[in-house]
């Protein structure tokens, strides 16, 4: 009775035009205002971010293809269950598989990207893939031919696992095992205590039918390390696990709920010989253990991970949480700037551009980065596959730091975004939650964050090292070895927006930070310390000194970047602002760092504020151009504060009522509450 | 099949002594180990903590009824969905009335606080007390005798109808009417438009059968600005929305799923003359208004929630997650700080101490400021009571600076707790995401963050102006009127652990963010810019010196705790160290504020640096026992890696079966992946 009458009031409410549905195509009039003063082309800076007009052209026709389709809808995703998040991912990801073949769209094309950027992530089978990459990586070929055909189609599904409850960064401590048996020609898999239970692996807890399982490789007791091994886990008759296995889902988690992480544990599980990844290592029948070739090359696997994870699960989710924020702070009104006029859109009070604007400059500093990365990456690969190493310890490097800097700027940006949409942010119809609790698991997977920031570190010492000896250092450190000026040139605050200037200033903070650093580490150990507690004792000043280094290079790129749009004036003098901005505000949060030794004075540093204050109010004037230019469809922002129409107050109100909260009484009403209410005063 | 070929798998583990149950009560030795080497009383901490052994008696006995009583048991909490977390807040709120009732324990008597520490906090009807108080608050004797018995008997849930889908903070904003009408002696309520729907208020969504509703009033068409109505919302009879009353739940949340927060909307809802809260402004019958007694008195009941929320909703919850971080810290080993021992515990690498060690400072830092603000509040009551409002303005500001840098601090350590825990802090069954997710809306709630130290801000800035012309100022800001040394008297590392030394550094650094805000402020106003403008352009630098002043308070609070302990050498010791680190770790944080007027020059920041680092060795070996003095009951922390036993591992898996993604095959399988699987082929 009372849905009812909710209808038919709110069928009354609507007629009075009380309403007006978030389906009509008017845009907010505060939102339209913001777009026709843009001071460049929206769209020309779109194909710029897209990387070409064709890329922009083949995103849009995906995006139309997938959304389109009802079969890929997230209408609900925000009220579902770990269980039926877990299902829809499954039957998108099957679904995805049938539209890719009747569309023509290969892994290796470009479409597969869009698809995943249209459906905003929520896929199955990601840890499946990295399945099938570590049996091309470290397969022969005959166990490539063998598997990855299956693998292919779906007809098997794998996992890949290599984390233990007790072991998760440092793999030489993984303690599942695997006994050559020279009498049967098999491995016996064993989980051998409760810290070496396999926990984590994604598409474990409830898809998987086979795995690759690192352990420890033993043969006549003697043990020869960590090896892969392909074993079958459940049956493909009826999933039962096969005897042996036991396996299951971890359970609840902050986000990642249509992810079947799960765990396993194994008993005398017994695999023929030919089921060891053989390509760099082999064991002969009579229990001879051969190394073959180089497996440096599997460093690449880690590396790629890392660069994919960065343009698809991480710098995205910064730029939709920046479209998100920005849009709702100009249709957002409230309180009054000048008391006399009506109440002002949150974006013009200079707090609020304080916390989204620096952020839009981020957002646009990685989306470049990124574009470098893959570069880079891409150079190496081609260098490593010829037989080339060199470039690994600095590319391994490289995307070290900067997935740890990525993911963390992105996950404490994503939390800016939701605090700045205040209450509504932090509803999860806003989408923000959903994108901060992505985030920031982004943060531990892949190498925990301080772990690889100490791996860049190491790197760095060692270059600082070779080049104080003279020796040739990687093209990315080269700074390192160069002695910069000791005081910052910059007389007025405009001084401070020459690239030049800035740029100076964040090498001089990498160089001073890791020189501090190393000569404290080389004065332990010259006092009597062994190395690994001199290191230990350096870690949080080597962790800062790697962040400044990634810092630096992250402003570098922006520069270059900001150099290479020279025949687009109008987008570049708005880059050029963003870049400005992106790293002003750097400065303007670690003052203390080009402060300590003199490098930046009190005085410059009051320019630095000043100009920093400037560029707030320029970019305000374009921050709603600048966000439109990601160009994400609503469908894929899925936010009831983040449409391109702007009408947040109905959608709230809209979604809200698919809420099952509003689709049943609750049973506390009947059980708890109507005996309490029965005894009310009959006048009240 | 498969639950019960796992189960007799189990069994025969179980027997081979594979698992330890986490039902065991032998300790885990590493955890064990650390409480051994205890520099102090655990116990005699906790009783100081509590505020005396009374208190720990009583806490300890409550706690026992409320475990023991199945009744309460969170077991599950974490598998919930939105509909059950509600169903099950409510039943807990409604057996707890009745525990109450039957231990003899009243609302203002102790126990009441310590049910809600031994139930983590997921009860209903929290704004039910609100609409009590906004009732006591603003209502006359007879409003009061009215409405509050049913209230206080759960006969009529009530709610409180402030917040607006348009505005909340700017309560001038406030778009609903309440129109006065002579001929039927009743006010006429309306939402005029979707903005001003009422959204947010908790209880309202599913609950409520009352709101206090706060609207425009208006008599023969003038508007006399906000006021408060009680109306009944739905039937006390069959729960149904009373006729012209739209109502329902606003949907999912990143946390707060077991309140049913509310939105409602009003379509000429008729309510006698007598149903506005009339203690300070009524109606007479011929509509004329009259206004009587001074309603500053409100600005308390806003002071009182900040100050409660922050001791039942948002330090304890950053004494919980230091809790979990550092008892699992000591358990977790991972990897090797010498090569030759076995892996480290992860509390011994000093990045790891970094994040967490500070932490467990600024638990204690705030713990002991919430002391000194309830004694603050009840004087100031007090005072209030009797007429005296001089102190009001200072108990605002320094209530709303305090309770934004507060949950501002705690949601940052709760993420970093939740991080510093890698992937295992990522699941649900840390409890580690919870606790964030709920802290991060203490940062939105009962006013944004940003807001309040902008009031903060305003208050300061009078007050220096008042001491600039001779003016008495508050004792809190006393300090603004003294003139302080312009450089830091610290001459080696040590000095830097005397009180008088940081104190003044932090003094200085406030007093010189303050003056340089205010300095500007007059100037740009002084150059033609509207007073409103100028404010808006200084509000970044406001916000930065109201957050340096309530640093400073936080840390002459902990310098006044610890001189108060003088009798308690032992306690003493330790308390000072943590009391030295969170005052160091907060100048290492922000170095640039002390180094920017060369207050601190780089060479004594590096004296510092090296006190702080030498602190975080100290607090690393009394990290558990500090933590253990919290005293949290493992059914309250209900975390699966924070238990007093460490039996970290067993506990995720034993919780894991729980899940329900373990308790039912998904639907997926049989739908999706079986008939993908029975393509494969059948040699693999």
């Amino acid at each position: 009775m009372a849905a009812k009458g909710k209808q038919s009031q709110m069928a009354q409410w609507n007629r009075s035009g009380y309403f007006r549905s978030s389906g009509s195509r008017d845009v907010n009039p505060d939102l339209q205002a913001e777009r026709q003063t843009a001071s460049f082309s929206v769209e020309r800076l779109t194909t710029i971010l897209d990387g070409g007009a064709d890329n922009t052209r083949t995103r849009r026709a995906v995006e139309a293809v997938i959304h389109s389709d009802p079969g890929f809808s997230r209408e609900n995703q925000y009220f579902q269950s770990q269980n039926e998040r877990y299902e829809a991912a499954v039957r998108k990801s099957v679904h995805l598989k049938e539209k890719m073949h009747q569309m023509g769209w290969t892994e290796n094309r470009p479409e597969i990207k869009y698809c995943y950027r249209a459906l905003g992530g929520d896929l199955a089978f990601n840890v499946h893939r990295v399945f099938k990459n570590s049996i091309l990586a470290l397969g022969t070929d005959e166990q490539i031919a063998k598997w990855i055909p299956p693998a292919d189609k779906y007809h098997i599904i794998g996992t890949y696992a290599q984390t233990e409850l007790g072991h998760g960064t440092f793999l030489r401590g993984l303690e599942t095992t695997a006994v050559f048996d020279i009498s049967t020609q098999e491995f016996t898999l064993n989980t051998p205590k409760i810290s070496a239970m396999k926990w984590w692996p994604g598409d474990l807890g409830r898809s998987a039918t086979h795995a690759v399982v690192f352990a420890q490789l033993y043969i006549k007791g003697k043990c020869y390390g960590l090896h892969a091994f392909i074993l079958q886990i459940r049956s493909l008759c009826d999933h039962s696990p096969v005897p042996g296995v036991i396996v299951g889902d971890i359970g609840p988690k902050m986000n990642f709920e249509h992810i079947d992480n799960g765990y396993l544990m194994l008993q005398n599980i017994n695999i023929p010989r030919e089921n060891m990844l053989s390509r760099f290592s082999q064991v002969l029948p009579d229990g001879t253990y051969v190394k073959q070739g180089s497996d440096k090359i599997n460093y690449l696997t880690m590396i790629v991970t890392r660069v994919q994870m960065l343009w698809t699960e991480v710098i995205p989710m910064l730029l939709r949480a920046c479209t998100i924020a920005i849009r709702y702070s100009v249709v957002r009104r409230q309180s009054k700037l000048n008391p006399s006029d009506p109440e002002a859109k949150i974006l013009d009070y200079q707090t609020q551009q304080q916390k989204l604007l620096p952020l839009l400059a981020t957002a646009y500093a990685f989306h470049f980065m990124n574009a470098f990365v893959n570069e880079f990456y891409n150079k190496g690969y081609t260098e490593i596959k010829q037989g080339n190493f060199d470039s690994l310890p600095e590319l391994h490097a490289l995307t070290s730091g900067l997935k740890a800097i990525i993911t963390d700027y992105c996950t404490a940006g994503a939390e800016v975004c939701l605090r700045a949409c205040g209450g509504h942010g932090y509803s999860a119809l806003s989408g923000l939650p959903f994108l901060y609790t992505k985030l920031v698991a982004s943060c531990i997977y892949e190498g925990e964050n301080t772990v690889l920031f100490l791996q860049t570190a190491r790197f760095l010492v060692k270059c600082l090292a070779a080049a104080h000896s003279g020796q040739p250092i990687p093209a990315s450190v080269a700074y390192l070895s160069s002695v910069g000026s000791g005081k910052c040139k910059a007389w007025t605050k405009t001084d401070f927006l020459k690239p030049d200037i800035y740029a100076e200033a964040y090498r001089h903070r990498a160089t001073r930070l890791l020189g501090n650093a190393a000569t404290k580490l080389q004065a332990l150990v010259q006092s009597g310390a062994e190395q690994y507690e001199a290191w230990n004792k350096c870690t949080i000043q080597l962790v800062q000194a790697a962040k400044a280094h990634c810092h630096y290079i992250i402003v570098k790129n922006f520069i270059d970047t900001v150099e290479k749009l020279k025949n687009e004036a109008e987008i570049q003098k708005i880059v050029k602002h963003l870049c400005d901005l992106f790293a002003l505000h750097g400065i303007f949060s670690n003052t203390g760092d080009f402060l300590h030794a003199g490098y930046i004075s009190g005085d410059q540093m009051d320019m630095v504020t000043a100009s920093y204050l400037d560029l707030l109010a320029v970019i305000r004037n374009d921050a709603v151009p600048l966000a439109d230019a990601f160009d994400f469809t609503d469908e894929s922002l899925n936010s009831a504060l983040g449409c391109y129409d702007g009408h947040i107050y109905q959608r709230l109100y809209e979604w809200a009522q698919k809420s099952p909260t509003n689709q049943q009484v609750s049973r506390a009403y009947a059980r708890y509450l109507k005996p309490l209410f029965q005894s009310a005063p009959s006048k009240l």
